[in-house]
């Protein structure tokens, strides 16, 4: 019995790893991608009863396959070390839970869509992309808490002075902070000012100031983002390849260090010359 | 008549390299973009028939250079070797299809349109610019793929839960892809989120996190060519001339490699003396 | 008595020392951020009172927390040597002025408001990121100066032509560097350039110019501040470290220094011999 | 005589060169720009003539300020030589033509308005930014022919497809690129295109795939300044400071040259020792 189930588990590994398996469940995160967009144009009822079809079939087939890979992994504290193994258990689970309830649809509707993220999960170098978006972040903390601070203190006076202009976008702090998020991306923001500008005719300081501070702040995170990506690239350039100015550098320091311990040998049959010479002379 | 070929390539070779001929074919290509811009305007049917009788004379000339180009090159596998002149035997044999049918009439102005590209595949310095926009593309692909499946999520969201507040925005999926694409833009985006803030209160963190992750992700895409075409051309500046920095880094290497040599012939000199003081003693 | 106030004195800065008092300050600020925030949504009779409390208890701590630090720095010349004390110093104690009356409550609200900056000043990583700003700020200067001068030529082209045009755009050269700026944002700027191509249809030429010059300026201000942050970083990197090719560099460059005492040593010894040999041979 | 005019040469090049003269003529000119800006306001008669007495006070003071220069530098040929003296003097002469006439009178105005930019030719540090600008021109020549050519060709199709549809946005090729460079600063530009695709459904594909182009050509413009500005920075640093990196690899480069010469010197030394043994052990 318990051959078997290493047997089965060695078969689960190598259909795993198989490429031809890989490359069908791509296919069905497609098809069930596809199928998410078709919904959203109307469809005949012919069609949505497939669609249904179709949905159950990739649930099922979604099932089988984390199943396999849960399998295939030795034991489950393995298979759930992984983030994206988590992250493809909660879309497949959360599918299973039926949608025909009125309050559940909407939640159910949203999870189906998250399907779609799953390609990123399977194709390797979209993960290598995403993992470098998720390792960026805790670069940008403080960057956002300091750009989360100047609109705190800019809504907080936009609302305490624009409020009685227009409730409908200086109303509270967190509208304010939407207004300002809008003056951000420079969309209508002229609209906002000169409304402001009709009572308080200095009010342009407060918008103009904004937008320095944010444009500055933005472009000092854009540029940390570049700096690490830029070092990060260029030192495994530097290990991988030997080639441009560091693989230059890197040959120096080897043959330096070759040169150094040549020299030292060089060095001692000197000294031993030279003490011969002086027990010669002597 | 072997020899008449090769004296009428050898003729066509040194046509196709004159500077004259070069100029030339540049200021046809001008004309030819002059007359599709000037027919734009309304004009009188004289400077019509006028426009008629120089776009069959550019089509003529285009068509006497590629056959020039063409018997220069030993032969139609070496000619069709180049991207380029694919491109240009493209734009000059449609040019030659009547487009007088109101079928093809369309088609006809299209392609007399593209000529003015033909100005790229002349001028050597806008090829080279053209041709490393090409090569960005292979890099830019893995960057636009997660980039689009995060524009799909989102347009599936939106014509989910937005398709009943305004079909024109959110109907179905391609067209929530153009709304998010101007929302990308910024162009009038807020109009859109205080539509749907009517009946979803919360949907700004829809339009906030998919400004965030577009931003981020196009901004990804800008370093990413920004790092390539400055290792690029970094390398082609060590190599062509050896100032700077790797300039220097490379003057140091080649020194190195000339004192290792050196100091091994001193090496050896050494051990030759080390040992003969050896033998000497005994 | 002496004595009391040094041991006063050692007491309050392990109070500052303390990372619980530094812990209650950021919880106190973040009260106060959110007190502020709350009073602008429309609140009843009770709770306002127990903001008032708030604010006084507030005011009280913040109070007591600078005459801490005050003491703990053993003169005031210390104390307000850093600039980060002024500031704290200059919110705290303008919050004592009362605001009940109607001229002053404006002046004292705003003074609230920008409690909340306290939260950079207090927290280590958000002050380095505000100095990596100020520090950015000369380096500004002259490329905003020339900005400015470029704006003010056009705004006054702008209202020499215009003014009649649009009085509310053009009417004088501080409306009109308001208007340049809108332009500069792309803000509705097609609406300004339509309304004076009627009168002047070449004036495009002044808005496609400006946006050149604008877009061309900012973009060598970003540029600027990219290389000093790029050097800056690079250069502290260099020291604290010894990974990557600047280390490497440095490297090589210590072990040329001791090479070259080696070879001294060696050419001296070499010297010897050869003079030794040279007597001997004689 | 002739001793006269090197005596009042000498005085001259003594004024030009006095910090205090220089900071007369930066008054002069802020006072001519001060006067322009408050000419754009409605004022009372009486002010007005003092603008115009100030206004010829300036003429007088900028011509005698270049005349000063003129003598100063020996040859008026050495004088021309320098751009900026050049653009001075057309400021100045051109100043002197009496702007009454209503046919001259814009022009005067015009020229009046340039004075302002003869901070940036008084001040050095503007000087030396706006030279960095005027050296970047060149390479941003192809990558603007090349940006020119697609708007030229995407201007086309425009009118040719969408001048019966709005004549006003697409009517010929002049007016069909100005609505294209709206579309490229995203300025309403969705209007443009659901303007149009309610004739075209697919035109869509006109919009996108131009925006994606423009915003790539002109990333690669802003990225080869940014490259040509950072080279150009990189080396001045090299050759000024001997700090950094570069600082570290110029110093191992100028020790290599002094190591390679110790060991010839050393070399020569052991090849004489060797060949003296080897005489001595024959």
């Amino acid at each position: 019995m318990i051959i078997d189930i290493t047997a089965l588990q060695q078969r689960f590994i190598s259909i795993r790893e198989n490429k031809t398996f890989e490359t069908f469940v791509i296919a069905i995160i497609i098809v069930s991608a596809l199928v998410i967009g078709a919904k959203t144009y109307t469809i005949n009822p012919q069609v949505e009863l497939l669609f249904k079809v179709l949905d159950i079939a990739v649930t099922l087939i979604f099932l089988a396959e984390i199943i396999i890979r849960m399998i295939a992994d030795n034991s489950l504290k393995r298979f759930f070390s992984k983030g994206w193994n988590i992250f493809d258990f909660i879309i497949v689970t959360a599918s299973l839970i039926p949608v025909d309830e009125s309050e559940m649809a909407l939640l159910g509707r949203l999870l189906r869509i998250f399907r779609v993220l799953r390609l990123v999960s399977v194709i390797p170098e979209l993960r290598v992309l995403l993992n470098a978006f998720v390792k960026a972040i805790p670069r940008m903390g403080y960057v956002s808490l300091l750009m989360f601070i100047f609109f705190y203190i800019y809504a907080a006076m936009g609302s305490t002075f624009f409020s009685n202009i227009n409730a409908g976008l200086w109303g509270n702090i967190s509208i304010s902070m939407l207004t300002l998020f809008r003056v951000a991306t420079f969309e209508d923001w002229t609209d906002v000012m000169y409304e402001t500008m009709e009572v308080y005719p200095f009010s342009w300081i407060f918008y103009l100031t904004f937008i320095f501070i944010v444009a500055f702040v933005f472009l000092n995170m854009m540029i940390g983002i570049v700096l690490e990506v830029l070092q990060r690239e260029h030192e495994q350039f530097d290990r991988e390849s030997g080639e441009g100015e560091a693989g230059e550098v890197h040959w120096i320091k080897e043959h330096t260090e070759s040169m150094e311990q040549r020299m030292e040998r060089m060095e001692n049959m000197l000294i031993d010359l030279h003490k011969n010479k002086q027990s010669n002379t002597e």
